[in-house]
């Protein structure tokens, strides 16, 4: 044994494998085994598939799951690892950190052989796993305390080739939403290092509390398009149908594009994603929790546009994110 | 001022009054003021509507605040309280139970004077509110695990007049679902407690994840409903669109009606809340997060039903709940 991270089978075998991605033992948890499938059919794409960053994030630990059932049938070409729960510790946790140090498993990449335990973990998938692919689809969801619509997901890459190529692929998964996220907080995110590797990587979303048997089918339909897209399975791509439509349309957010809580209270949404709005539109509630004789603060659209997610009606703090806005992509 | 529960403000007074539930400090917390609000327009029914039993659950919570606002222009006659958020310590936590003391305030009812925080808030209920109506609406959801239709619930209730009233208010919400649950585990239960006292008692329930707008609009329809059906405010009663159907359906669970995990692993949903099912009809997938060489276990319908309930896509352990099962109620 080594106490290196590792795979307990070797990528040269053709055919179906399936082990584990070993996180080695550090002072603060045991040896982590992470189930990982293997299917390779020789020359072609290579491609890795994660799910469970996030331990409150189920759809893609599911999907994973389905992928594992049909692709040895259905997959023609290259290789495709399939790795289900990346944080086992915080999916049975239904956290979205790691309860045992606390972090966020998305934002300590690459992470660190001699970290804590959600370092040991991004530090094995990128070291053991990253190299071996061209390709990443990483599997999340908006958890349970947002709406948000079945997407694709990319952020900017600041090499224009990998940013053309990334979000071919993201639009490639005909979910209803593409999403172009400038995000502000993005240091230790697998997408940053990722790309930083040059890897083409998509996240899928899903978001809408419950996981959910239609919602699943949904999901799964995009993956299913990507990997057609890569020419790893054959089949029709088409949009899954989502409120009683088959379409899609590209959206960009930027980094100041969410609404905040002003003061703490009950926020009650009064939109719902993708409702177009214009400016002076009401988009939520906020009231207080400790007089009902104060009139509730009102949450307006700033401007014209596309409402990307809302926060499900709970109680914020102050200075809580509650929707994020949206509008079509110019590129 | 004394020591006892009271309320800040007299129940004789006509027309609106806003102030606080007071219930008193003990060892482990300090006084707690839930506000309250009353709208007395005189002889008539007299209603008690509470919201924010479980932290988690904030349909209730918004749709009394949304009641706030549009009933002293619309209730005609009687009187009405409204107590939005019985437990402000979980709903600012998002907990079901209280975090102070980790009890569930629907089993402490009718709660204790000397109690922990739950226990005394349950004692200023009973003892300050439920005396001084014949009728509660106390407005619950499925919280974020589970999914559920818009329903109005109600557990059977051994005096046969009071059974036949309060089915007959159950049903007046004109959700998609009215259901009368068989439970076990009913002792200190809200309900249990108002039944003793010869009250009609109703909960509203909803399911789905996010508290959204849409899911908002259908609870806030019922609870106006059943404000119409005891003569409280004007209207035709109407049942809400859901799945674009306006209809209803009065269904049945026993206390025998679930289906549970037999191992740990990740739970698929294969089905839908509502969906009618065969004997044999998959429901469910689990999957062992240990392995991908394992064959899932499979959850099939013991019998031909009516999909009730189902959990949302997580980590379950050994023996957790996954399904209810319900069928079209017979009297």
């Amino acid at each position: 044994m080594t106490n290196k991270p590792h795979l307990t089978f070797d990528l040269n075998i053709p055919g179906v494998s399936t082990g584990y991605l070993v996180v080695p033992e550090g002072t603060d948890h045991e040896t982590l085994s992470l189930p990982v499938f293997y299917c390779n059919k020789g020359e072609g794409p290579r491609l890795l598939i994660t799910g469970g960053c996030h331990g409150n994030e189920l759809e893609g630990p599911i999907v994973a799951r389905r992928l594992v059932d049909w692709l040895p049938k259905a997959q023609t070409c290259g290789k495709v690892i399939i790795l289900p729960e990346l944080n086992p510790l915080a999916v049975r946790a239904w956290t979205r950190n790691t309860p045992a140090d606390g972090l966020d498993l998305n934002r300590v990449f690459p992470g660190r052989v001699e970290g804590s335990v959600t370092e040991r973990i991004a530090d094995a998938v990128s070291r053991v796993l990253v190299p071996s692919v061209e390709t990443i689809f990483d599997l999340h969801s908006f958890g349970p305390d947002w709406e948000f619509p079945p997407a694709s997901i990319t952020h900017p890459v600041a090499d224009a080739d990998l940013m053309a190529k990334t979000l071919q692929m993201t639009e490639a998964f005909k979910l209803p939403v593409t999403l172009l996220w400038e995000r502000d907080d993005t240091p230790g995110m697998f997408d940053t290092f990722a790309h930083s590797q040059g890897k083409v990587f998509v996240c899928a979303e899903f978001g809408g509390g419950t996981v959910g048997a239609v919602s699943l089918s949904i999901y799964e339909a995009g993956v299913r398009n990507a990997l057609i897209a890569l020419g790893l399975v054959e089949g029709k791509a088409e949009f899954p149908s989502f409120r009683h439509q088959k379409s899609g349309q590209t959206l960009e957010t930027l980094s100041s594009d969410f609404l905040i809580s002003p003061v703490p209270g009950i926020f009650e949404p009064r939109c719902a994603a993708l409702d177009i709005v214009k400016k002076g539109d009401l988009l939520g509630i906020l009231h207080s929790m400790d007089t009902l004789s104060a009139d509730p603060q009102i949450i307006y659209a700033p401007a014209g546009s596309t409402v990307c997610a809302i926060r499900s009606g709970a109680h914020v703090e102050a200075n809580e994110r509650l929707v994020y806005l949206s509008r079509p992509l110019k590129l």
